[in-house]
């Protein structure tokens, strides 16, 4: 293992994910980085556990000085260097079915959470490095899942005027008799997340009913007061299903820590929200078009 | 004029257009706030001239110390407390016709800018506030020109749940046999206009295509390099385009600070783009739904 900093690894994977996003040393750079986060995480900060006012749910967050990370979830969270060395050997992203549902979505689950709260307490307000961190773990997974490199814009055909391109979140074009799928990556959605549904029907719009089909990966849904360390989820059933009745339909809902809220949704319409774990199990009949 | 300082000015807005934003008092007020943040900016402040790369626009900012304001259009901006107070005695938002087009346009970007730019150099980094203080503005305007005061959330029919209620951006309804407006208000919009449209589309989704009339306000679109100075446009009219095709249609777009890339949108689909003076030429046909 290098004796390079976060920051420096960070932008190592930056630059090797825009090469091949699928690549063998992506997977070796996420692990050194997560292993590095988690010795970060548990030696040098200290460990605050919070008030958690979501059923079922602890939350602890790291703490350095003032510097407080995002809250994670004690029961999805592996905070043992060794134990997730131990997965590194049974980590293929293609299948992950050497694993259950749990054990995948823990594994995903810390490699996303660890750096993510080791880089709160290094830089307090940047939103952008994990999210964008997120995006590449997943583009990673999925990228061998489906066997084929993600694009970020399409082309839309304009019948008059030239040509453009559309900027997306993760396209994933299996070839001709299979089905595309579109994937946006989110740390988190709260209001913001009627932007994919929109994109979902533009794509719906420019290529017909789910000829992309609709693929959503969020990490959680978690909210942190820091005065009191309260934990909240912020949810908002009711919208989804406007949004799933009125502009869009997306297929699957994948979460890393996932809320009652959304997975407990019954009745019209049907929105399937399933731990991200799910999705190695169902990959095959995805794959054929089978949702 | 009283003493109080423009975080208490803005304070006491809240509380009054809760009340009754379509006030007398809320207009008082408005131009009160006007008038302290023009002194703070011409009398206390440093004027910067930047660097625009709008073709056509000058662009200065005011700066206090390291703390610089956004972008202010220097033709549309009216920077003499004297003259604004002329201007009230002219302001009357149910019509603003006494007025040229460009005089109500720029009367309306003083109001907005004048508050913006002092609450930049007071409070780095604080986006609610302004956004705040532009859609308190925009109500004000609004809810006079169409004799209603606004609504934020409208009903959803359920079919079989309960009913729910949709939040939404300004609503404004006219009554029966008129048109009902739905008044997204924004400083900037960017890559986020696309929840405009989706919003658009549920209401058209629960109501009926153009039930309500999508009718977006929008500040500008700038963008301030600090290290460089330098100011450009985002503007994304092919995205727009899409939008308008996919999505929904949104009858019109007014501006306080337009981009030309904006008013030059022609073809299919039609988008209609306007400076925001131009509404109070075309309220008298709009309230009797001739778009």
């Amino acid at each position: 293992m290098s004796g390079s900093s976060l920051p420096t690894l960070y932008g190592r994977l930056k630059r090797l994910a825009a090469e091949n996003v699928a690549g063998l040393n992506v997977a070796e750079l996420l692990f050194e980085i997560t292993d590095r986060s988690l010795l970060l995480l548990t030696a040098e900060c200290e460990q605050v556990s919070l008030i958690s006012e979501v059923p079922g749910k602890e939350y602890v967050a790291f703490k350095i000085g003032t510097q407080l990370s995002r809250p994670v979830n004690r029961a999805s969270f592996i905070p043992s260097r060794e134990e997730m060395t131990r997965r590194w050997t049974s980590f293929n992203p293609r299948g992950l079915t050497a694993m259950s549902v749990d054990q995948a979505t823990n594994t995903i689950y810390t490699l996303a959470m660890s750096f993510c709260a080791a880089n709160d307490v290094l830089k307090s307000g940047d939103k952008q490095t994990p999210g964008r961190y997120f995006e590449i773990l997943n583009a990673h997974i999925f990228a061998n899942a489906f066997a084929v490199s993600p694009r970020r814009e399409i082309d839309v055909l304009h019948v008059d005027d030239d040509p453009a391109t559309l900027p997306t979140d993760y396209i994933f074009d299996l070839g001709a008799e299979r089905p595309k799928f579109h994937v946006p990556v989110k740390t988190s959605t709260r209001e913001r997340v009627i932007q994919v549904w929109a994109h979902q029907r533009v794509l719906n719009g420019v290529y017909g009913e789910n000829r992309y089909v609709g693929m959503l990966v969020v990490l959680n849904e978690t909210k942190l007061d820091r005065r009191t360390l309260r934990v909240i989820e912020i949810c908002l059933p009711e919208q989804w299903k406007l949004y799933q009745r009125f502009i869009a339909r997306l297929e699957r809902i994948y979460y890393l820590d996932p809320p009652q809220a959304y997975l407990g949704l019954t009745g019209f319409p049907q929105i399937t929200v399933k731990k991200l774990g799910e999705f190695f199990v169902e990959r095959a009949q995805l794959i054929e078009g089978q949702f």
